[in-house]
């Protein structure tokens, strides 16, 4: 997908990096800011070195913040002694829109995946093995997506925590809402049995 | 889709004005963006950087390029007599894929579209007159894309351009109504080529 113009195959490959973006989206990028003007591109780079350089993670709950405390460690009026353990600062935002968790984070920054070179040290189990220390914590809801990987960091989670006699929580797997039953997959339909509760 | 971190958010917007990317897509890059190392960021806004200074308008065609003149303008084997009269350089790269034409092109660098206030003058077509006046162009090809504005555009070219003496043809209806330029697999546009007819 060689354009024949290097320093535009350059910067395509760059956009090509990025996730989601195939090679001919990245060419498609890499000519649109070709039609920036000096002004607009200078906004571009700025912009990306800025983020890279105030924007840092949370000392307490490992989320991504421009502040010294992230605003969720900042509000006096969460609860510390729920803590949702999630994958990434994605997972935190899309917590925080359905505003119906009132506790606290901690972001992994990855998953195991022993596949991909990731180990356990390369999350940060350190970090939320120290938050646990003090016994301020109750409960832990351990947060993330219900994918291979995701039950796999849950699994080895679940096992360093229980020891600490902290109550460790999983969320619950099931139809999502909106879904019909037919077009439910097995291990979907057989955890949502398995996760059956009472009606009354 | 405000993240509350003033800096990604700025970086998100960047994204989301490129082509093709909303602003759930845009928030996505820019935190793979924070994943870089500063090297990384370096990397790519130098080549935003480089490819904005260095790639300019072959001065004959107006193709993009980074040489003085573009690879198919400076190559003797191309046949000048035949000109093929496209909306942008990624209907060059198209054309060039199928290497089926062997004549040269000329970039307009858009479509006429009074809805979005671009009328004839933003159009390299007094560059595009000036080319045909020395009468050694014996045919232009309107290789416009089959959609409102490209035919729009190839039916003001021909009106343009038919009192010049010069045989002006349109491509084939192979192309899918609707469709971009870009996307038309390689036989599709081969045909459409080999099926071009005259416009007067």
């Amino acid at each position: 997908m060689s354009t024949g113009i290097e320093a535009l195959d350059v910067l395509a490959e760059q956009f090509a990096r990025l996730p989601g973006i195939g090679r001919k989206s990245a060419q498609r990028l890499a000519l649109a800011v070709l039609e920036y003007s000096e002004d607009d591109i200078t906004s571009f780079t700025s912009a990306m070195q800025s983020a890279k350089e105030k924007i840092h993670r949370c000392p307490v709950c490992e989320n991504l913040t421009d502040r010294e405390l992230c605003p969720i460690c900042a509000d006096p009026d969460r609860d510390r002694s729920v803590l949702c353990v999630v994958e990434d600062a994605r997972a935190v935002m899309a917590f925080e829109r359905v505003r119906s968790f009132r506790g606290v984070y901690h972001v992994l920054h990855g998953l195991i995946s022993p596949m991909n070179g990731i180990t356990p040290d390369a999350l940060t189990l350190r970090e939320l093995l120290s938050r646990l220390s003090d016994g301020s914590v109750r409960e832990v809801i351990v947060a993330t997506g219900a994918t291979t990987e995701g039950e796999a960091t849950a699994m080895y989670i679940a096992r360093l925590l229980t020891p600490l006699g902290v109550r460790v929580t999983r969320l619950a797997h099931g139809i999502p809402y909106g879904g019909e039953l037919e077009y439910a997959d097995e291990i979907t339909l057989s955890r949502a049995l398995e996760g059956r509760r009472s009606m009354d």
